[in-house]
């Protein structure tokens, strides 16, 4: 459907229509479930050139319907927690049930190192020869924001290539958990089995955000990763739970071993069941997508206005009065504001 | 300064020109140090009349060149952890030593309950009573964002009558706290003596941005407010500080009993010098009325964007587009921003 539709031109399901050569291609090889056009899908929506962006938006719509079966897994955990290993581990007894898994990554710290904490494939070699198996880096982008909104659309065309697994990776740094949890229908935090680790986790406010959590490397100390379980148990009991159907399950496990993987999954699957059952499943996902249009806009609506020619030429001025103590915050705000 | 100077209308120290005779009378009696002027400025930048609004942007204008010579501190802490009890004998102590004070507060739930932490004086008899001190209750308004934008004026109008110190209270709600935060030189948390206490102000985040903690009741028992002070030390210890050079002191108090206020105050006058000699005291003023004039122009622009006749029209069915995945968030973000 072309952008100029007298009509409220909502885009549709059926908007694959309007599409040249080569965007059609990239939507027939996607649908088709082939990892040559996915890439190529996910570097036009990475891009930063307009047209890519354009084209980008159109693909993305063309893709929308065959979107949206995929379980969509959140995991975080602090650096030396075992990510990769239980990545993998996870990705390759998913395969072995039959499912194809594609692994995305949220690092914002990429664009500034140059590296992502995806780009050594060799993290894990097995997994990423996989021909079920596809594994995508982390975005470059200068903000948080960028970063999560190219995973969010890059999640979308796995979905549409038919992966049943989308595992978005993050580390444990700044806001990114949040994102994360964000896009993901279940957001899983992989723990030490240390003392002192889970405080880490709910100063931070990640645990709170939680819907399961995982002691990993519990084969080296097994008592230990008991005394860090029920440690973390008690402190999610004080903890206002997320849904009332569900208690955050807290199990240990060794990614490198490959023990506690199937029970992972089941706990998995049980969430999905437990949350479809009582409608919030679909209703968190609405949420979701709203709650990242409104991000949209508020960013858009700031840049907007940090470039209207008034705002430009008043706004160095104003604020080093408001700094100053020479007008207050909401006689600038109203001033800047009465420019649009 | 008139509002339609030719040259960039910038708002300066010499901006109480241009008065009427009424607003003239409540800044000449406010700059006086009068408490009835005092209370009726409050009264006008409460209100929600458009013409009592500009008013009050004209006498805080002329009020502003009076203000910032206060100490600004904010208390905090749960329901039945002494803030009255505190804040009198505090209020009562600093009158003491020959200052003025005032009482603000922040509470989202007065425009909901009716009522306000602060709306029965007779919470604090003695300090209401005295003529050196000021106690004005928590503003009503329908967001946490409109009583704290109030509460901020109001302060600078406390300023300007010479109020030497400004306590700003608010209850453990939401995020009241970060919003009293963030306009106080001075964040302090009020504690019980009771082990988890700590963990509840850690999870929520609060104890990460207090500046110093008060154990209260420490006269119950004594060991206890040992045990709980050695538990918060511990939990502090892993929390980043938020200036290098200061250590956040963890106090034991009894307010019941007025034992250890000297000490608070003590240690409020150590962090004020403290910031003083880094140049940070100044620097976190200015960061805060920054966050604040960008805090209002992001809900000027939402504000401006949902009442546009376009977005209005469309933003329904978009929205529900979005939820049920008819289209991205970022296609419909796109498309509404492409109404302004």
């Amino acid at each position: 459907m072309p952008m100029n539709m007298p009509e409220l031109p909502l885009p549709t399901n059926a908007a694959n229509t309007g599409l040249d050569a080569a965007d059609r291609s990239l939507v027939d090889g996607v649908t088709a479930g082939q990892l040559r056009p996915l890439a190529k899908t996910i570097t036009l929506i990475e891009s930063q050139r307009e047209d890519h962006k354009l084209r980008a938006q159109r693909v993305l719509e063309a893709l929308l319907p065959h979107t949206g079966r995929a379980m969509r897994v959140g995991i975080s955990g602090v650096p030396g927690v075992g990510k990769s290993t239980f990545i993998e581990a996870l990705g390759l007894y998913l395969i072995e049930q039959g499912l194809r898994v594609a692994v995305l990554a949220v690092d914002p710290s990429s664009s500034v190192t140059g590296g992502s904490i995806l780009g050594d494939k060799t993290r894990m070699e097995l997994l990423s020869q996989n021909p079920a198996a596809f594994i995508r880096p982390s975005p470059s982008a200068c903000s948080l924001g960028g970063v999560a909104e190219k995973t969010r659309e890059s999640m979308l065309v796995c979905e549409a290539a038919g992966f049943d697994v989308i595992i978005v990776e993050t580390v444990g740094v700044g806001q990114s958990e949040t994102a994360v949890a964000g896009m993901t229908d279940i957001f899983c935090l992989l723990q030490l089995p240390n003392a002192g680790d889970d405080l880490q986790a709910i100063k931070k406010g990640i645990m709170e955000i939680a819907d399961l959590i995982v002691i990993n490397k519990a084969d080296i100390d097994p008592a230990a990763a008991m005394r860090a379980r029920s440690q973390i148990k008690t402190a999610l009991h004080m903890l206002r739970p997320a849904s009332s159907n569900w208690a955050v399950p807290v199990l240990t496990l060794s990614a490198l071993h490959k023990q506690g993987i199937a029970d992972f999954w089941t706990a998995v699957t049980d969430y999905r069941k437990a949350l479809t059952a009582s409608g919030e499943f679909a209703a968190k996902r609405q949420q979701q997508a709203m709650a990242w249009m409104w991000e949209l806009i508020d960013a858009g609506l700031r840049s907007r206005f940090r470039n209207h020619p008034l705002v430009k030429q008043e706004l160095p001025e104003l604020a080093r009065a408001v700094q100053e103590g020479g007008t207050t915050p909401s006689i600038a705000a109203q001033r800047l504001l009465g420019h649009l």
